[in-house]
């Protein structure tokens, strides 16, 4: 079978490599199929029948979310493993914030006729890869031709006993963030631009590329049962902050200073002519879990850290609604909490 | 809000009618979530949170399926509503082979920047009315541009108690199939020729645009213990049927004598210049049930037809593997048992 390495600049079978319209849609489900796990405890029946026959112990989590070519990730950039673990990770970040285990796998697969079968199978192994990293099962599926261009939505179930919902935050609570933020943003300038060479830029790259869900810390704040409220950063730091003020009907106080950045994240922003803390606060895709916790928290927090292998920083605090929503700059001068995330409508921040 | 009545032919906002890109994504998400039902039984954290939290009494079905513009439907034949309602149907219909009770559905939509907000909302408002009549809950989704045409990807979950799976049928049962088979191939040519009138055409052609999942007829059939296999007819009764034979690796007669055809079907396919027979054995979409009974199910037959409310016809016998797969054609004669469904990848038969 032909490896997908190196064939990330392939847009299609054009090159003369075999497309997926001369294996047939049969042919090419089997092949990809056999890429994947597709069979593990739970799983009564999975791929083949009309529908998955799955088992669950607790209560059931279910997410989707798609990845479209050049509305949300570009062949010029990504190797078409890294879309496919991208596809499987964006999926499992949600998991990660409601404190869960992810457990089943469906995949809708759209591509063009010309598409060239290594192209696919290269997002079936990335796919593989973060499937076998979380223990996720790939229970069902389906292969189309699409109107455009590459498409993967993946719809992934997984269970939790204790749920992290977004609305509970409550004044007085401690506003934290695992990891780092503006990394994706600093990591698909530095993708696009291979010449640009900074101090930690292959840790940037390949957290836009491959982004790491936050699964082992999304359970262990779970069963602190301190956190009030948790989200995965996917449209950017400050936007997704305030989801959760919305969502938790709370003012917030976000510290820029605290924010944890990335190495490299200064040189590439001057590389690229742009503010670092505004790839911090809205660059996005950074897939990170940012919660509030009572302030008992605070002792826990450094061995959640520990246990989970991320570090996590406290970033601001959960005040009454009518405090408001602010970002405090490094002066001790607040202003106006904004949304600059990315809209998938528009094409637009 | 506008309706979507009578916007079937429009492709986008280019005549003038407000598109997507003008609302932007989080207020196209709020307008589409209140048309369809989101709260209800079961659902302890529905819409708006990383993923929903859900409950299921007995064992967990998941299908999805996807449904892309000039590839799975054409605006020229279907209004919007039309495609919401057959997106969720054909994942209802794989719930229904399984024996099933849909409950939870997630909706993946990709529309282009300049598609009509009335065209969106049409196909919610179908999507809707399938959902309501199925009591099904939308829990999840996501609303991005796509790279091509109007892409609706829906996930379904369901439970069942008993599960009919594909693999069970053994010599000696009966091949049965509910309703009517090649009505969807003379409703899609009826839908693209509305000079052509022929007795029983409206029902063609709402058959084709919004087919109907059997739904009770799955679930009465899975309750009378002696169903051993079944499946949905989506690449048409042939191709289904070899499904059918090579999950439970058996041979099959099928006696095309018996095929029950709907009224009109004939004259529509006279008025096609196309074998009505074709249209039967290879039409596809049709979402029928066909399955394999023990003996003991012809004493309950008419019961669960009339129960669920649809005709239910012996077509043929699952004989030994070694008696091979054969069409008997009226004559007597036997031909083999061949697949003429449509490829999604290649767009051909």
């Amino acid at each position: 079978m032909p490896r997908s390495r190196g064939s990330g600049r392939a847009r299609g079978g054009r090159g003369g490599a075999p497309a997926v319209a001369g294996l047939g849609e049969f042919a090419l489900i089997e092949r990809l199929a056999g890429l994947v796990p597709t069979a593990g405890p739970g799983v009564t029946l999975g791929l083949g029948d009309d529908a998955a026959v799955l088992e669950f112990r607790e209560r059931v989590l279910a997410t989707c979310d798609v990845q479209a070519e050049d509305v949300h990730f570009r062949f010029d950039v990504m190797r078409p493993a890294d879309v496919g673990w991208r596809a499987l990770a964006v999926n499992l970040s949600d998991i990660a914030a409601m404190g869960g285990t992810p457990r089943y796998a469906l995949v809708s697969l759209l591509v063009r006729p010309d598409t060239a079968v290594r192209v696919v199978e290269g997002i079936y192994r990335g796919l593989a890869a973060s499937a076998r990293a979380s223990r996720v099962i790939v229970v069902g599926g389906n292969v189309s031709r699409s109107p455009g261009g590459v498409i993967v939505d993946v719809t992934l179930l997984g269970e939790s006993r204790r749920v992290l919902g977004r609305a509970g935050a409550r004044p007085g609570d401690g506003l934290w963030i695992t990891g780092a933020v503006g990394k994706a943003a600093a990591g698909l300038f530095l993708a696009s631009r291979p010449d640009v060479r900074v101090r930690g830029g292959a840790a940037l790259r390949a957290a836009y590329r491959r982004p790491t869900p936050r699964l082992a810390a999304g359970r262990a704040l779970a069963r602190t049962g301190v956190v009030t409220a948790a989200l995965d950063t996917s449209d950017g730091t400050a936007g997704d902050l305030l989801h959760l003020a919305e969502a938790s009907r709370v003012g917030v106080l976000l510290d820029e200073a605290r924010l944890p950045i990335p190495p490299g994240l200064t040189a590439a922003a001057a590389a690229a002519g742009r503010d670092p803390m505004a790839w911090a606060l809205s660059g996005g895709e950074d897939y990170e879990l940012l919660f509030a916790a009572r302030p008992s928290f605070a002792r826990a927090a450094s061995r959640v850290a520990r246990a989970a292998g991320v570090p996590i920083t406290r970033i601001g605090d959960i005040v009454p609604p009518e405090a408001g929503r602010w970002i405090v700059g490094r002066g001790g001068r607040p202003r106006p909490l904004v949304a600059a995330g990315w809209d998938h409508l528009a094409g637009t921040r």
